[in-house]
């Protein structure tokens, strides 16, 4: 499976898209503002000049939190200029997630990210400054390459999308009745799925490190686990009941037992020490934060918006190995609300995310 | 008519897709080669060091000729990179057209425009050079509005966009039974559409001046005419069939006349002289060369692609004049058809465009 072809949220503003589903995903983005802000703010004293700020937001998405974080890091530099009075510098912006992400919603959302910036400056106190000059673009491709000309960028952060990795790891066909790394799967496919996100990590660090400015910074939050004898609980909400309603369909014999076999999703959520790791070895970024973050998910007593959450995300993962067939996954999402309803979400679901600062050497 | 938020082209790659129809402006684009390859040449030769080229294409639509200009821009530095033995430097692209735009199929089509980009350099002689690190990313707005940070990019090419005004122009009530200007239209319409013209061209030479840096370059390609006192043959041969088209059905009853009297595209072709007037009143850049070129527009005799042409581009316009009515449109392009098969596929239509290449003071 070539992840960078077919992995991308179900696009539009539909109820089963993610502009519609993606509630949590901004909860974690609210959560780690003042770590992300402190970073933009210490990248803002760390630099003597600078006329335009370039701002990359990688695995963007489509929906409302597309433009959240910017939001917030413009909302900083300006707050920073006005104590300083300094003027604003200019923002160029940089959207990324794969092709088959839904940039033409991105681009429809522009005029209320420019309305939002608007309301911002007439919030501030001094109200001297005009509207930021913000110029926006957006970038297709996977950030397992390069997406960037040489050292330009002075700030990248991403939210939720670290924990996509660029492929299903290889030798994990004993991951039977599962379809990720569960406390059911053997101990070999959790290493091959640690190993699998180390190389990506690397990768991904290693691309950056050309990209930014020498002592520009990273914000990267995703979901993950306390330490490496855990598993995620994210990845336990999000993905064991698909696991069972495949299984339900293979004992119903709607699909086939070696077709849910080799199914797997590329998704791994680490510990604060498998980043710390991957960092160290690669070499090119210092580590100024790395902290686990703990939210609880409010669950609906219905199931109903958990199953969309998980629909935006693994529908073009089911169609590309099931097939395209509209009413098996209506079958199996139907399946995931009934689950969400019945038992997880009685349960107190609480997810651990790990967000790490880093600064480029 | 808020023109950009209701212009784009069909997206998509379907039947009636701008994708589909664009032949003629790619015949524009390859007549144009040549001045366009001489303007980066120049430029190449002017700037002591650019690690980093950075290009917009202005205009860019979704298709197959969207990525065309920068292959052919991207293949000129790498002959004058070989010829003078030094490193391929960095491009950074940016393609742009309003918001409505098909963006996610410029993506799709991304993978293709790296693979001419590999091939291009599997032809080039000494075969030293990797594959050049060219970056592309995608700008949504109008070229009416300041796009990027100031005094960054290089190259501006632009080509059969500029022709789109930013607005229909005011006090045209008067331009009855017909859509553009016309040889029909009193000679106040056509003064309005100048002054239209003269005004947005000014305002785009405006900001692409502040985003252009000393010595940029920028080379623009549109339909025109010889000079103030003739009138497009393009407008003509693209608009004359639509405007006969609605006038019919002005007279079967199916839409009012009223409503065609007021529908008019905001569409105009300059002559050199036009051009050159707002450049020098401007001032900000200087001209280098100014010239009309000669088409022959290849015809089918049964006016099929002349109507999926025309279509392209006017559907949007249509619709939000005259209402979403599939069947309404499919008569309109019907009868289009007809017309350019019984009438102006049988003459021999010449094309009058305009080219122009600037440098900026």
């Amino acid at each position: 499976m070539e992840v960078a072809n077919i992995l991308h949220m179900t696009e539009g503003i539909g109820d089963s898209s993610y502009a519609k589903n993606s509630l949590f995903q901004q909860k974690v983005i609210l959560a780690t503002k003042s770590i992300t802000c402190e970073a933009i703010s210490a990248l803002y004293h760390s630099l003597s000049t600078w006329e335009t700020i370039r701002i990359a937001e990688l695995g963007c998405s489509s929906g409302p939190n597309t433009y959240l974080p910017v939001l917030q890091l413009i909302h900083t530099i300006r707050e920073k200029c006005t104590e300083n009075g300094q003027k604003l510098p200019e923002f160029h912006v940089f959207f990324n997630d794969l092709p088959g992400n839904d940039f033409n919603t991105i681009f429809r959302l522009l005029t209320t990210f420019y309305e939002d910036l608007k309301k911002q400056n007439m919030r501030s106190e001094d109200g001297l400054f005009d509207p930021p000059n913000c110029f926006v673009a957006a970038v297709a491709g996977s950030f397992y390459t390069r997406l960037f000309p040489s050292k330009k960028l002075h700030f990248v952060h991403s939210s939720y999308s670290l924990h996509w990795l660029s492929q299903v790891p290889d030798g994990i066909e004993n991951n039977k009745g599962t379809i990720y790394a569960s406390s059911t799967s053997p101990s070999s496919v959790l290493k091959a799925y640690s190993k699998q996100y180390k190389r990506d990590f690397a990768t991904f660090l290693k691309y950056r490190s050309e990209e930014l400015v020498k002592g520009g910074r990273m914000v990267l939050a995703m979901p993950g686990k306390e330490n490496e004898h855990h598993l995620s609980n994210v990845c336990r909400f999000m993905l064991e009941p698909l696991a069972i309603a495949l299984k339900d369909l293979v004992t119903e014999g709607s699909i086939e037992e070696e077709k849910m076999d080799s199914f797997n999703v590329p998704t791994y959520s680490p510990s604060p020490a498998e980043i710390q790791y991957v960092v160290e070895k690669e070499g090119s970024f210092t580590i100024d934060l790395l902290r686990t973050l703990e939210h609880q998910m409010d669950s609906s007593c219905e199931g109903y918006n958990e199953a969309q959450s998980v629909r935006a995300f693994a529908q073009p993962l089911l169609v590309s190995h099931f097939g395209d067939d509209n009413k098996l996954m209506d079958v199996v999402f139907n399946k995931c609300r009934e689950i969400y309803a019945n038992t997880m979400a009685k349960e107190k679901n609480i997810f651990t995310n790990v967000i790490v600062s880093l600064i480029k050497s």
